[in-house]
């Protein structure tokens, strides 16, 4: 599986820029439907566009179980955040059924679409519009960096946005839903072990803030006469920073974007995105917007999720009493377990701790016991 | 003139996007044809791709006077940036021939290429290579975001670039060049005068900052854990703020790259472009490359330079006592003074100050005073 995906929308960078509703997104649809048809699953799209391949007949007197994770990447993302969990989804139920395994339930394999928000800003995208998190006309409504709507998106990829709303139909087929994710940092390299249980995800929240200068020469405009949105945006990038030190939050501006961005033009605007994760998420952007004498527009905000406690509980005593570890990342089960919906995550040993770059990897032996481990889980909870 | 030349290259923001080598710059080229066409004079494009309009047959032993400026802009700049000098150079001509005069020398209309280095990097790119500051195999070298080089954009433009090279036998038949400019300041506004005389230009230097981090996921790493580039950015431009303040020059940071640019992605490397003006404009490039931890990379760098003064005296005594006024932005007149050529400026008064921006410009009566100033500068010296 992983030489039919590994080509589709890699970049020059060594990393992927797989972004929602474009043609290489189509192409990873057209992959996870080859992969589902192979298996002989029943292939369904929800209203949101997110792809389920059942294994059985779910419905909401007989909820199944589902695995899953997204294809999708941010820009000059790594190969394993996402794929490897519908990869390993896959690969679980090719192994149960190796086995011989009778499900008790329906078991499905779930491929949310837009979930780094890489091109429309919201991450989860697809999740959010499926719970209703997001609303559809909200969701629709998002542009890109090119001005084009979620809407028009949609539409060019040959998916009717009309459709996009909460889908509660579908939710109520989900009887439980645990995602195999590449872990974001060195957890379990400290711990020796490859495979974790999730607990939690911190509050996240993105944050826009709209910075406004007056566009000028660089040469002759005297410094007192200016108005450089460039030094709010350095007032900005340094108070996230210490906001976050003093406040036990993680902050980031990693998205930066300049008018008209000339090398002799003084900006006439500067947008910056704050991406801040922590119980004091808010009060962080509240401190950037202050530095920087704006309002922060905010784009999501997602409060702590914890995942199910008894579900967390069984999971790690299935796996040998797997260590149980929360995450900053953000992730489509912290959705649905927000929509009520009983869900988990496991986590796969990642030697770097890096994600999100193209360094970003898992060893082999490690995929395997993830796998493993996500078969077993399928096992005990379809039984 | 201007009905014709407004529409080219207009861009949404309502300024100008009018870049070097590209379709629009060649429309903008087919108009001043066009207009040397329309006067029956003779038009040559020289070894750099700059355009001359002559009115006589100048030689080395019977240099020209001549007159112009340039068609190209930054990003989302105004109407009067170049254009102004461009349209007054053709009617000031149409004034004198209105008037009889017979010209005892030679007198030419020239267009410069690529003055704001928009694309390239380079101001003054054309002028540069043609009095060989910059050497052709540095320019033709030169790349655009996209990676184009300059050699590849010249002959996508049907210019072949194998003619670059410092163009002596152009430069010999230029007895004087007078390029006439809106102001870019208030100086003008002030005094209560239509049109100054410019008697210098700043020292002028543009460096780049490559700015390198680890990227890594937003929420997962760790802040002690981080290489973030965007503080380093944050540095820069404050020292750049400070610095240039401390040494008496102005600095800017105008233009910045993000990879890979994501809302939640810390970025792998920032790259920032310093412009510096002032007598000290390298100390300030010094300064900011300290506080970012880099080595800054001069792009470019021009030292102070100074215009012919008797030709500055007797200019500003012809048009009756005109201020004289030094100015922070590079002109092709400049390079063309360095390159040892009789040179001066004249300025017309703009409102605002503004200038690289939509809010750029110049009062009608202005520009007719500006142009009346300029066909008396060309009978006074190519009596």
């Amino acid at each position: 599986m992983w030489a039919a995906l590994g080509p589709i929308g890699s970049a020059s960078s060594g990393g992927y820029r797989r972004y929602a509703w474009t043609p290489v997104d189509s192409v990873l649809r057209e992959w996870f439907a080859a992969e589902a048809a192979a298996r002989g699953l029943d292939l369904v799209s929800d209203r949101a566009g997110n792809q389920w391949a059942w294994w059985g007949t779910p419905s909401a007197s007989r909820p199944g179980v589902v695995v899953g994770s997204h294809l999708d990447s941010v820009p000059d993302g790594g190969a394993y955040d996402g794929p490897l969990g519908v990869v390993s989804a896959f690969c679980a139920l090719d192994l149960l059924r190796e086995r011989g395994f009778r499900p008790g339930r329906p078991i499905g394999v779930a491929c949310f679409g837009d979930e780094e928000g890489a091109r429309f800003g919201v991450a989860c995208a697809g999740s959010r519009l499926l719970t209703g998190a997001l609303p559809a006309d909200r969701g629709l409504r998002l542009t890109d960096a090119d001005g084009i709507t979620m809407a028009a998106a949609m539409h060019s990829a040959g998916f009717a946005p009309e459709q996009v709303g909460r889908d509660a139909e579908t939710l109520s087929r989900v009887g439980a839903f645990v995602e195999l994710h590449v872990e974001q940092g060195r957890g379990l390299v400290e711990l020796g072990r490859p495979v974790a249980v999730g607990s939690s995800i911190w509050a996240h929240g993105r944050w826009r803030l709209d910075l406004l200068g007056e566009a000028n020469h660089a040469g002759t405009t005297r410094l007192a006469d200016r108005r450089d949105p460039m030094l709010d945006l350095a007032a900005a990038i340094t108070a996230a920073r210490s906001s976050a030190e003093s406040r036990g939050c993680v902050a980031t501006v990693g998205k930066v974007a300049v008018a008209p961005n000339g090398v002799n033009a003084i900006p006439s605007a500067v947008t910056a995105w704050l991406d801040a994760r922590g119980a004091a998420a808010p009060a962080v952007a509240a401190d950037v917007g202050s530095a920087a004498g704006v309002l922060p527009v905010e784009e999501s905000f997602t409060p702590d999720t914890s995942f199910d406690p008894g579900l967390v509980r069984r999971l790690s005593g299935l796996l040998g009493d797997a260590p149980v570890l929360p995450t900053g990342a953000g992730h489509d089960a912290g959705i649905l377990a927000g929509a009520g919906v009983p869900a988990a995550m496991l986590f796969v040993r990642n030697p770097t701790g890096v994600s999100h770059s193209p360094a970003e990897h898992a060893e082999r032996d490690d995929c395997l016991a993830g796998i493993d481990a996500l078969a077993r889980v399928l096992q005990e909870l379809a039984a």
